[in-house]
């Protein structure tokens, strides 16, 4: 597979403090292992069905692909402007890393590798969808927008971030980011673009 | 994430019959657990960096993402035809699943799931690179045609297949096959097309 490079930063990393809640916070270094970070809540190859995947039933044990989730400041910037909130923290969300510098981060391709240069490399898994969960910690920053749980999955749609696994352990910091993207084409039932 | 449905057909499933080469040849049904064919020597969440990934030492420990290698009838028969031979097995390349009615099918995007309809779900990881293995394998087949093995990396180009992860264990035998195609835009830097 060929790739293309591109360079970005990562701004801040986090971690869930507490392993009953999504909430997470910032901390100076995660550690990962093939399958995912060690000590999280999302660590595993393997994970329960649940609400993003009604074809499964749940509980049902799938493939994770959903080891860690990145988010840009620049997507979180463009959530706060449309929710018309003041500020909005990656930890609210449950983000795992923040990142600066890409364009359109959400709709990076899957297969997209992301070389940490402290060590980690990580695999696109695909867009992270929005959902109430999130948007209720969010709202729960702003007691006086009631409702502003249920705006969240519209104003973040295509700007929530990505879920992502390990390809190669080691550790994420702050610092320097390679984002690789593979190459692309749309598949349309037989016609390339 | 949306997705788009396309109906297709499973062939024929192959397995390994030893666990030294990567040749299969054709059984009644492969099992899957999460982590690839049960008893296949490709199984497993992890494996050895190879050839593939020049840009990791040999031998360190990363996701695996090439559980189960799938190819195409109708792209078998462009590769043979490239190479001017009579006919292509799918074991000769190492193939677990044979599929039909796909267009273009190694170039499916990356997060395509392949929904058998006797049990497993896959998940495209996206195409697999032709190597000189493979090629020798081809080869051997044709003994009256020296060189055949450097002649496949460039023929088998975006026809070689893809390389896929169980997301959901289950069975895999002939029979139908749903495709879902996830949304699909280009990444460019920041210009979606």
């Amino acid at each position: 597979m060929a790739f293309q490079n591109f360079d970005a930063r990562i701004v801040t990393v986090l971690a869930t403090p507490e392993a009953s809640h999504f909430r997470t916070e910032p901390v100076a270094v995660l550690q990962t292992d093939l399958a995912g970070i060690i000590g999280d809540r999302h660590h595993g190859f393997t994970r329960p069905a649940g609400a993003r995947e009604p074809w499964y039933p749940r509980g049902t044990p799938i493939r994770s692909g959903r080891q860690l989730s990145i988010v840009a400041i620049e997507e979180l910037e463009d959530i706060a402007r449309r929710l018309d909130i003041p500020h909005l923290e990656p930890g609210w969300i449950g983000a795992n890393i923040l990142v600066s510098g890409i364009p359109a981060f959400t709709s990076l391709p899957c297969g997209a590798r992301l070389v940490c240069h402290d060590g980690a490399v990580l695999v696109n898994e695909g867009e992270n969808a929005p959902c109430r969960f999130a948007g209720a910690e969010i709202a729960r920053h702003f007691p006086e927008r009631p409702g502003l749980d249920r705006l969240f999955p519209k104003a973040a749609i295509h700007l929530r971030g990505i879920v992502a696994s390990v390809e190669l352990a080691g550790m994420i910091a702050p610092g320097q980011l390679t984002v690789k993207i593979p190459e692309q084409r749309l598949w349309t039932g037989g016609t390339l673009l």
